[in-house]
């Protein structure tokens, strides 16, 4: 048995399978993508996902991508295998609410956060023209929105979905740490229930690896 | 038992849990919202989802929102009990490619469409002004990109994850038919597999009563 990820070393979506695979405690493969040009001419990858995105997860010839749908994929195969660790309880409601919370860091979490990065990042080192302040404060303000309610859930529990860690935390680590990292973490700073909660989940050792592979 | 189902009548996300509802032949009660006011200052629905965000499943007490995560939840946990329709097959593989099709059609799918939608519609209707010619022809673009992807994965299948139809098919089809109904369906009849793709979801007796609902 071999798996295999196909991603970029440092970006969001491809480290939030890494986080994944690593609470997990699941031995992988990574093939990273040396450089954007190079993925964009690269039939390789299309044929492996129609959209052309990556990551894109091989797990002994069975191909997935989306990063979220591929953690799912290794909760339900390779949960209890390797290690101890639950993300994914054995409870229909529970894994609901998980479930719900994951399409809410999709859409309202990640969403805003992944433009802000776009207009930080690159388009600062690729374009050159540096961020664009109408996008950079519309989406600041759909982030702090989805924040308020954040804290709001995360008021009397530790973790999303309870008092326990699942899934739906762990998937919302790197994107966190990384726009934090950026400058925005008076966002969290002021939310003292998020605050915590990014604070528990820096402690964990797999976390903790996560940081150093994004914050360079 | 009562499941409770709090909505708007013939919004997108909506109907796709009354679709995953009627495809399992669950029996509900259907709380529509009358209007977007009423709706913004009820605290009676933020008190059930801190993102203010319709629909909103309440199950026996148990309550979920988001609308493909209300999907998941109600066909692990109902199907099977009142028909003898299979949404979700009993496979890791199969699951996690459902899982996977989910994902991509929230991102890659949806979101053009429902940024059509909101343009057409409510610009039309409720500012007055009318689409953006800018906006629609960049998301016009990003849609057919994502068409060009479906028309290979349905190449030699029927449906999305093979010649079953799941509940990834089914859960694309509120926002295809009320987009197809506003003057864009040379997108998919200029795709012969995305075609004939929805053709055979229409045949669906369940899905003509969504049809009915949207296209007034
Ligand atoms: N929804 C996807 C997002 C993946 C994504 O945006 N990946 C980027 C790299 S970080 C990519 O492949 N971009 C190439 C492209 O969009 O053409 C997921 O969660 O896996
Ligand atoms: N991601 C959500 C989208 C739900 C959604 O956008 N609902 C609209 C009505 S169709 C809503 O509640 N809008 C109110 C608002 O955004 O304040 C889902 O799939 O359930």
């Amino acid at each position: 048995m071999t798996i295999k990820l196909i991603g970029f070393h440092a970006a969001v979506p491809t480290l939030r399978v890494i986080t994944t695979l690593n609470e997990l405690g699941v031995p992988f493969e990574f093939s990273p993508i040396k450089d954007r040009e190079d993925f964009k001419s690269n039939k390789f990858f299309v044929d492996k996902n129609p959209f052309g995105k990556v990551p894109i997860l091989i797990d002994d010839g069975y191909i997935i991508y989306e990063s979220r749908a591929i953690s799912r994929y290794l909760v339900t195969k390779y949960q209890g295998k390797y290690n101890d660790n639950i993300l994914i309880p054995d409870d229909i409601q529970k894994v609901a609410t998980i479930d719900q919370h994951i399409s809410i860091e999709g859409f309202y979490y990640d969403t805003p956060i992944s433009t802000i990065i776009f207009q930080e990042i690159y388009r600062k080192k690729i374009d050159g023209t540096g961020p664009d302040p109408e996008v950079i404060k519309n989406e600041r303000e759909k982030l702090a929105k989805t924040l308020n309610s954040y804290e709001k859930i995360l008021e009397g529990q530790k973790y999303l979905t309870g008092n326990d860690v699942t899934l739906a935390d762990i998937l919302h680590y790197p994107a966190t740490v990384y726009i934090i990292s950026k400058g925005y973490g008076d966002l969290w700073e002021s939310r003292p229930n998020v605050k915590r909660w990014v604070e528990d989940l820096s402690k964990r050792e797999v976390l903790k690896e996560i940081k150093n592979r994004l914050v360079t």
